[in-house]
């Protein structure tokens, strides 16, 4: 199964991060004039701003903010350390309204040693403590699934199922999933887990880039689209059936791509997005 | 829930890849002098050498021949590809028989690119092409699950789940599972998976190491039990819990360690052995 190819750069979303060289300002001048339909504001972006000025900039531009990125990272050895983490989510809740952002995507945490179904525990304890703000400014939180290989201090959430089960537990239309190609796409359950999330109207957002071979640093080797294996039209075409009518969004970290020119860069991730995604 | 302490090194096998400076001739020397019970032979220590022989000098150092790794390597581009994949798992059942291992690890294989349901079809019908020799041998084949970090290039089954459907698929008593907890202990389904492997007999083989974090490198940055985040203790109870007797394999693969002099590393294994697995 292969998805209707994408034509027009109405629904590409780029992260401020993908283009980390650039200010907020500088990014969101150069997507607009290169046509992208949305962005994503990194919170680092905004230090420094009036956070409703960056917003007005933003929407002057016609650019869609589809979220704030991002909140999470609950587990804490401590339960003032986890006390810390729920008052940095009402923060950036407070923030993502500020901005205009419909979403935060969370990053959920994890701790070293701990065990990863008390951090899942936590991790579900801290959303729903943040919840009656998000409610307040109707902010949706998307729980984004990190892949395995950061379950030691990044994420105790390394599946669609482990998501959906947070998502369950906590039993709210403003919690859902954000569904990222680079964590999930080895996933043999994959197709099923996209089809539940969509049925249960959670499918929030869709990260795209891709999987180099090899892949020389955990964090920073990050793929363009078509550069690397993972099926990305066929996990399209999975999320369009699942109900996804929301942005693709181009989130690549790339020690490789940070060091060339970004506008060459801008460019190919336009190619990438209309060829390869 | 946690493990019965280990108070003796009996149960403790190593891989001859974990020592890496050694060859197979130092290896055997210097682990049947550190008390060291079993040993897993990787097939590069047996180059220039006569197999049989090699498995006579290890009985005669009472070191218990516990696995030939690595087999597997199976999904290719071409029928011609997994042919020659096959072939070279048959020379694998016959090194393992003049060695004297009663077991294969596999490490299944992967093609960049290729669909993982595709790479997961062609495992299993290469397995199966492979064990009317296992049968004529008596040698069991263990598919070891391999972390999703390798889905791009090096196994396309990637949780104990995934492998237990080869298995299921296969249905052979010569077919089962290697649980190296490197791969595997991020998984939310882990108790459960490694409950079924056991009541299925199929829990071959157990490998012990540690997570670090951060983690440097993809490949050779393993660290000794103790090291890292992973819960030895609960994990080996879970596996002794499914009926698992046979050995705690140390499989450590890193460049930190092999840059040690190797009689101060074995003596450190033996150390995290007893005190962190």
């Amino acid at each position: 199964m292969s998805a209707i190819p994408l034509t027009d750069t109405s629904k590409l979303c780029v992260h401020t991060i993908t283009t980390k060289p650039w200010s907020v300002e500088e990014a969101m001048d150069k997507y607009a004039e290169a046509g992208v339909g949305g962005i994503t504001v990194w919170r680092q972006w905004l230090e420094g701003r009036k956070i409703s000025e960056v917003g007005d900039q933003l929407r002057a531009c016609d650019l869609e903010i589809v979220s704030l990125c991002r909140g999470g990272f609950f587990p804490a050895a401590t339960s003032q350390g986890l006390e810390d983490a729920i008052e940095d989510n009402r923060l950036a809740i407070r923030e993502a309204a500020e901005l205009g952002a419909p979403m935060i995507v969370l990053v959920c945490g994890a701790v070293p040693g701990q065990a990863l179904d008390e951090s899942r525990k936590q991790i579900a304890d801290g959303i729903a403590a943040a919840l009656p703000l998000a409610e307040d400014y109707n902010i949706r939180l998307a729980i984004e699934p990190l892949h395995p290989m950061y379950a030691d201090d990044r994420s105790a959430i390394n599946t669609m199922a482990s998501a959906n089960e947070v998502c369950d537990r906590l039993d709210h239309p403003l919690v859902g999933i954000a569904a990222d190609v680079y964590h999930i796409w080895w996933d043999p359950d994959l197709a099923e887990q996209i089809r539940i999330t969509g049925e249960k109207n959670r499918l929030f957002a869709y990260h795209v880039c891709d999987w180099m071979t090899p892949t020389t640093d955990l964090l920073n080797d990050r793929g363009l689209m078509g550069e690397g294996c993972i099926p990305l039209e066929e996990i399209r075409a999975m999320v369009e059936k699942a109900g996804f009518t929301g942005f693709n969004e181009v989130e690549v970290f790339s020690d490789r791509w940070w060091a060339r020119d970004q506008d060459e860069f801008l460019t190919e991730i336009k190619k990438a997005y209309l060829n390869h995604t």
